[in-house]
């Protein structure tokens, strides 16, 4: 089973406040092993692989490296580069293959989302097929908690704590003045609604929002005057959250109504979302004329470390370490994700490895049981899963009262 | 000297992270005074005496009392009600006269900005030729920073803490892909840059800015997008940060220039600005091809209590309680601000008490030999004052690693 070689770790996808503790979980344990010689670091993901862009981790500093378990986005740098299936265009297949032999890599890392998942899938395979033994394993990242398999995704717990907590903070905000006034927050999410869902944690203290809209249940604009109007009637306060990613009957996004709206698409085909707090903040206003604001939490809720969850933070740590140390006892194709459990009323996290082909491109969504009836918040089963993932301070450095994040050195591989 | 009776302390304007720190301060240490036989509190501010609305703080539970020292925004409510001139229209100051007589009102706490600063004087001057025997203390705060005489306003530290942070993870967040990114932050500040210029503290460790506009400076379109495409053009990432109330050398508020910007003036006929960033943004965009993000710290950079600076917080409680203390001492138509000391080369934040007059609908401006001679940054004497503002952590309370913040009873006051 064993299998000396060096290996590559690449980070890939939007980033999260966390990726950097599971690409650190990854390089430490691999720089601590016996059987990985060197360890190298792809810089912008599998683009850095195909350029010859690599860095060599055991040349950093290892106190500075520690840095990384605390410095949010990808340190690696990313990519959204999506490789087309080896049967239509060889090409970046033959590519990886002669850097991979360049530099006698055996163990291929991919730190991202769904995509990722999908290009460590397609790399693995190839590389069996042309008889290069080399062990593929993905690291789970995304704040939209949406890949299959895994009970919870790394990231997500950070990114939910600081809307919560944000959400907790604005709805102090939101009503010091004794006049009407409408809030709609916008969380990100595209298809799946943890994100947004995570703000009912405020709900717990009872500074939450009155609404919360998630792309899983069909958005009716009339009915959500109503669900407003009538809270709005009852207290002249209302706090509104919603997804990004929200579409009516006809599966067409609520932020594309907006005409002065820019759609544009990534290299995935995504639409890249945006506005719809503004634009459903000027409708509200027009409709019952009271004030309304319109606030979106854009870039800060998947880059806000110094908010992240620690548990979340040793979580993706360990999945990091974990992915490293399953593929030297000779897994491969696999994604280092986890499994629940409850001990003694506790909340539990393990480690469990997925298949790749089952986690790639599958999105998973929040269970409509876990809504309310009406569609318009979530109920006491979202909570009882959402906690236990948003607990602990972050242990992060600071210098001056300010983050200190890493420095790498980024010393080139030869 | 010693004057026995009730007192009242209100909250106005726009709320700050800490603004409840400073009441707090107030009310405690009243409470723990001899000569206060009551204290109350104004619900809303200067409408709650109107309207005979006041709570009895000597019935909250002093453990729960205590966390009004972390919670944001104003836990007595506000309001932004401007008081006539006593000359123009009696009508208030009768009433408030009464409400006073009726509980025996013997000091007068105002918490808030500029405006508030105005109708402490206002009031103050109205019972001293009316005879009435009234003791009249100023507690400023402000995210703003723009009050006259004091070194600073409690709430900018924590506010600039807040932007600072996030600008560091932003800046992280803005450059994890090799192609090219600009992206625009909106701070708020309507004539004073303070807020906008804490950007700068990010710049620190190597993570911040490379342009910040200030109100202080005319904005010319021409000269910021020249700006903007030399950074650019050199490193293929540009971060700009701008404040909400950056004019043309008209005076034209650059958030007019575009036309689907609703624009509304509040009582005290400020123009209520927002849209900025995406403004910004969107020509930027239409200018250069690239891809820009715009993005409005909005409402969090007033409330974020859960990165507040505790030195902030410190302070604003001392500011809360030296007014009291002050007042009980035969002190009266002043506010409770701060002048510094550099002992040893260190830090020291010392209570002094400005005269309201003096105080009320002025604003300190960011001195011009602070900002960069380009007009398109901040240099290291702006630094110097900022940086002891954001020490320290915040010690706020948590629960389920949530913030607990204070839940008032509210028992009406007989």
């Amino acid at each position: 089973m064993s299998l000396k070689g060096a290996c590559i770790i690449g980070q890939s996808g939007g980033p999260t406040s966390v990726i950097n503790a599971s690409a650190y979980g990854a390089i430490k344990t691999a720089l601590d092993s016996e059987e990985i010689a060197k360890v190298y670091g792809a810089l912008n993901g599998i683009k850095g692989v195909l350029d010859d862009n690599l860095i060599d981790m055991g040349a950093e500093d290892p106190e500075e490296l520690a840095l990384m378990k605390y410095t949010p986005s990808s340190a690696l740098g990313s990519c959204r580069y999506k490789l087309k299936d080896a049967e239509d265009d060889e090409t970046d297949y033959k590519r990886i293959l002669e850097i991979f032999k360049k530099y006698d890599v055996r163990y291929f890392f991919y730190n991202g989302g769904n995509d990722s998942m999908d290009t460590c899938n397609k790399i693995s395979k190839y590389m069996l097929k042309n008889g290069y033994e080399c062990r593929v394993m993905g690291i789970p990242k995304t704040i939209d908690n949406d890949l299959a398999g895994t009970d919870h995704c790394p990231g997500y717990g950070s990114a939910a704590k600081y809307i919560a907590t944000s959400v907790m903070e604005v709805y102090h905000d939101a009503r010091v003045y004794d006049t009407g006034m409408i809030t709609i927050i916008e969380a990100m999410g595209r298809n799946a609604g943890w994100l947004t869902a995570s703000a009912a944690l405020a709900n717990i203290g009872g500074n939450g929002p009155d609404l919360i809209y998630l792309p899983e249940i069909p958005f009716d604009m009339d009915t959500f005057f109503k669900d407003v109007e009538d809270i709005y009637a009852k207290q002249k306060k209302c706090i509104v959250v919603v997804s990004e990613g929200i579409k009516d009957k006809d599966g067409k996004y609520i932020s594309e109504y907006g005409s002065n709206l820019a759609q544009t698409k990534d290299n995935f085909g995504h639409s890249q979302l945006g506005g719809l707090a503004a634009y459903l903040a000027n409708v509200v206003k027009e409709r019952t004329g009271a004030k309304v604001r319109g606030i979106e939490l854009s870039l800060l809720q998947r880059c806000a470390a110094h908010c992240a969850s620690q548990t979340d933070i040793e979580e993706s740590f360990a999945a990091g370490a974990a992915a490293v140390s399953n593929a030297i006892a000779g897994v491969t194709d696999k994604m280092a994700g986890f499994e629940r459990t409850v001990e003694n009323g506790a909340y539990k996290c393990n480690v469990k490895l997925f298949d790749l082909s089952i986690v790639a491109n599958t999105e998973k969504k929040v269970p409509r049981e876990w809504i309310n009836e009406k569609g318009n918040g979530l109920n006491q089963q979202f909570i009882d899963y959402a906690l236990p993932l948003i607990q602990g301070e972050t242990q992060m450095k600071k210098e001056n009262s300010l983050p200190r994040f890493v420095k790498l050195k980024k010393v080139k591989a030869q």
